[in-house]
């Protein structure tokens, strides 16, 4: 296979990237969503002048539950978008097939882990489901960092 | 067009890409710079070594205005990074130019949107520049999948 | 060199990107570690469910120490992930080698002098640190935008 197409719907690796970050960017979406409907439900608007979309008389304040979740996604921000361009870099480094999808895979699975056990106060799922996608990415920038010496 | 050129600024869907991407990132900084100067102009240094860019006594603290700029760049973090490595799988799925460009101009304009009606406290149009991004960024990924499968 | 060779490890331009990103990436994996070491050491669990690994009867708080790594992991959030993904762009436009190198190098040192100066309360050092990831951003914006025009 020539470097051309390497970034390719035809190379499986890339599709498999793909389809992964796809996956990732749709469970952020959900996170993200998910603030607001704990804000409607726990009548804490995020500022005041979505105050009409709770109720008239509620104000912005501290709410464990909004709080909970709004952690939850900047914990993604802090893992998922990093990887997802690092990956790229890695999928050129033509990395076996089975290999390259059980990374995007893991990732994909503890990164899930971590949201949900986040979500639902579950220890140590979530330190289980951070640590796993954690590992990956290491091995990810390790191989980059051989590749590109 | 072969696949070499899909990552190209001969390709006019790329050069979109990169011209609206560029703009986001511009967007961002200008966000970010805001925050430095909200804060220099409410007193509140981000943190006590801070303090002699204000005066001297000023303490770090919570400030409406100040934590207004940092949501609405929180919010971008949330949204853009992801949406523009996304886009990269997307401009090599060879959607059709003007298609393409409508995708990445209303994400900009929704951007955009949200961010100057959060600094103004303007709803609903805060949450309609909000939707039209997040629509786009949904199709976006919809036809990541849709390929990669 | 053909197009279909710029995003390759082959290209010494991208060879460099590619690294740099690296580096980045575990300088951000360190930074986020850190944030639990505080939080061990000053005994501020993120969530109730987290007292366990501290002692049992700690409660979330703010902590200054705790909040100043997550600040300065946050500010890595506004200016890395955007910087890499354009840079890809960037990478494409086909810069000099050596001019290149050095927008990656300053780029890194920059973020790197940052986060150091954050962690250990040196100011002017943090806003220098800024300023220079700052510059190599938009000369880097710049550049995408005069290639895209």
């Amino acid at each position: 296979m020539g470097h051309s197409e390497l970034l390719s719907y035809d190379n499986p690796v890339f599709a498999a990237y793909a389809f992964y970050a796809a996956l990732l960017a749709v469970k952020m979406v959900f996170v993200q969503l998910w603030t607001g409907v704990q804000r409607s439900k726990h009548n804490v608007p995020a500022v005041q002048e979505d105050a009409y979309m709770h109720s008239k008389d509620s104000k912005p304040s501290e709410n464990e539950n909004v709080e909970r979740v709004r952690r939850a996604l900047i914990n993604d921000l802090e893992n998922i978008p990093t990887f997802l361009i690092i990956s790229l870099a890695y999928v050129l480094t033509r990395p076996t097939l089975s290999i390259a999808i059980w990374h995007f895979r893991l990732f994909t699975v503890g990164r899930v882990m971590h949201t949900v056990a986040y979500l639902l106060a579950l220890q140590p799922y979530r330190s289980i489901g951070f640590t796993i996608s954690l590992f990956v990415h290491v091995s990810v920038v390790g191989q980059i960092i051989i590749h590109a010496l």
